[in-house]
């Protein structure tokens, strides 16, 4: 999908996050951001989000005075998932449907994105969690479970730190198939890296590699030919997140996407109200709801 | 008050907002963007916030096919308003303490404010009334009415079209004193003009006049004689929104301001949560709620 007008004064916030993260000075932090809107001056709005985003964090980075400035946000977002982990895996062993459990978990964990929005708190994510077990399931879960029963192999594309824990919760219910989770090639964002897949401890159940691009999304041209082999030979793909939606949306493989609609330019995208927990697949979409696991 | 980092993606979606408005091209809108983009890179960033959005919001009248782009969003918000009208003055006038309502319903009304949101419909505006005869005011009410029961002139600094039409019934209240409503010299985003005034009938009850400035708030040395005399011999001062709030928080006489805080700027510099009613002025500011009237 490309750029939208709405896109823009996102991609403005998330460079005067960035900038507010490793920079102190007021005078320092006004003429980076006179930089930031220059260069945006000169973006080609006509490609995906992901790509403009890849190159404006990629310039934001050799200006800041870190290659990683979401490195503590992440950080805090992995200590909360942590957390919050051991109580929703019991939750999920005791459902009647384990595996639409896991993955509406794993939906609500797509709220930690600082792409979107520029703070999440721990009493945000509480409180989405406490509803997170009733929310319907829209596009076609029933696609999505009968893929995951056939596949023996399937490349899991994560999104964010934080919600990488409750990714983890899915692919403990994925355990017929052999999992491989692909994480960024490089900080951006808030997008999880090798670092925070260990820190969920996803090498104990799956291979963790990473995908040699620092898009917060998944552009498969800027892909490492290690990740494109995976991406071609695996029987199932999972894509987690609006980033990695924005960027494959339109590829020709089926891929099943898992995400909450977060923004109005997804949602035109997608089809999918602002808020909705969506399991759909680019080839065969449908806006229907699960019933509840 | 001076800039925030955080107004700068604010600039950025008022821009996005007013070309889409006026231009249907996607290419051309992106085109503008991009022009909007290398301005603000240029922007002073320690001004006050209406100085900056004054400058852009010239440029785009400038380059758009309109110097009114939001006359239309502005001609709703006025039908919607005068449709509730009539309910909420009875509402008023059946309450123990009617000055306090009306203050509390004309705050209601600053959420109609297209600076902060780039959108607002009748089902939002709708619901927050339901709540509004409830709501704390924080603040200094007391002082607020002590200063309406002593002026004998008072200037009422108006800010959005809809809004104004909930001016008017705090006007209503204010008998006792000859009050003068000043409007914006010229449209900038949806703030009120000439013709907004007079479409809520406010020339009945009030002199309207403009402040000869097409700035989204009052910046004394950009307005008109006439107005600055005006400002300088009232009684009492009552200064509606965040645009005025934020060009005259730092004046050295006391003035009277109005508002729903609408974001976290704001909150930081008036020191009231976001979503916070606030009647205060800039002599005496103190963070109590009021009674219910």
């Amino acid at each position: 999908m490309k750029i939208s007008l709405d896109c823009i004064p996102c991609f403005v916030r998330q460079a005067a996050d960035a900038v507010k993260m490793s920079v102190f000075s007021d005078e320092d932090r006004k003429n980076l951001m006179h930089h930031v809107l220059q260069w945006l001056g000169d973006v080609d709005f006509n490609q995906t989000p992901p790509a403009a985003a890849q190159m404006i964090h990629r310039r934001l980075r050799e200006l800041l005075p870190t290659d990683d400035p979401y490195r503590e946000s992440k950080n805090r977002q992995n200590e909360m998932a942590a957390a919050l982990i051991p109580a929703i895996r019991k939750h999920i062993a005791s459902s009647s449907d384990p595996l639409t459990m896991a993955v509406r978990y794993a939906i609500t964990g797509n709220i930690i994105d600082l792409g979107a929005k520029n703070n999440i708190g721990y009493g945000e994510i509480y409180e989405e969690l406490q509803k997170a077990f009733m929310q319907p399931i829209f596009g076609d879960i029933e696609a999505f479970k009968k893929a995951v029963s056939e596949a023996q192999t399937i490349l899991y594309l994560a999104d964010n730190a934080g919600e990488i824990f409750f990714d983890r919760l899915l692919i403990e219910q994925l355990s017929g198939a052999k999992v491989t989770l692909a994480v960024r090639g490089a900080p951006v964002i808030n997008d999880a890296t090798i670092s925070d897949a260990l820190a969920a401890g996803i090498d104990d159940i799956a291979e963790i590699i990473n995908n040699g691009s620092d898009a917060p999304g998944t552009i498969l041209p800027d892909c490492k030919d290690e990740f494109r082999r995976c991406f071609d030979n695996a029987d199932m793909i999972i894509a987690k997140g609006q980033g990695n939606f924005e960027s494959l949306s339109d590829e020709p493989r089926e891929i099943f996407f898992l995400f909450r609609t977060k923004c109005p330019v997804i949602s035109l995208h997608s089809g999918f109200c602002v808020g909705t927990y969506v399991a759909t697949n680019n080839f065969t979409a449908t806006h229907s709801s699960s019933g509840d696991a």
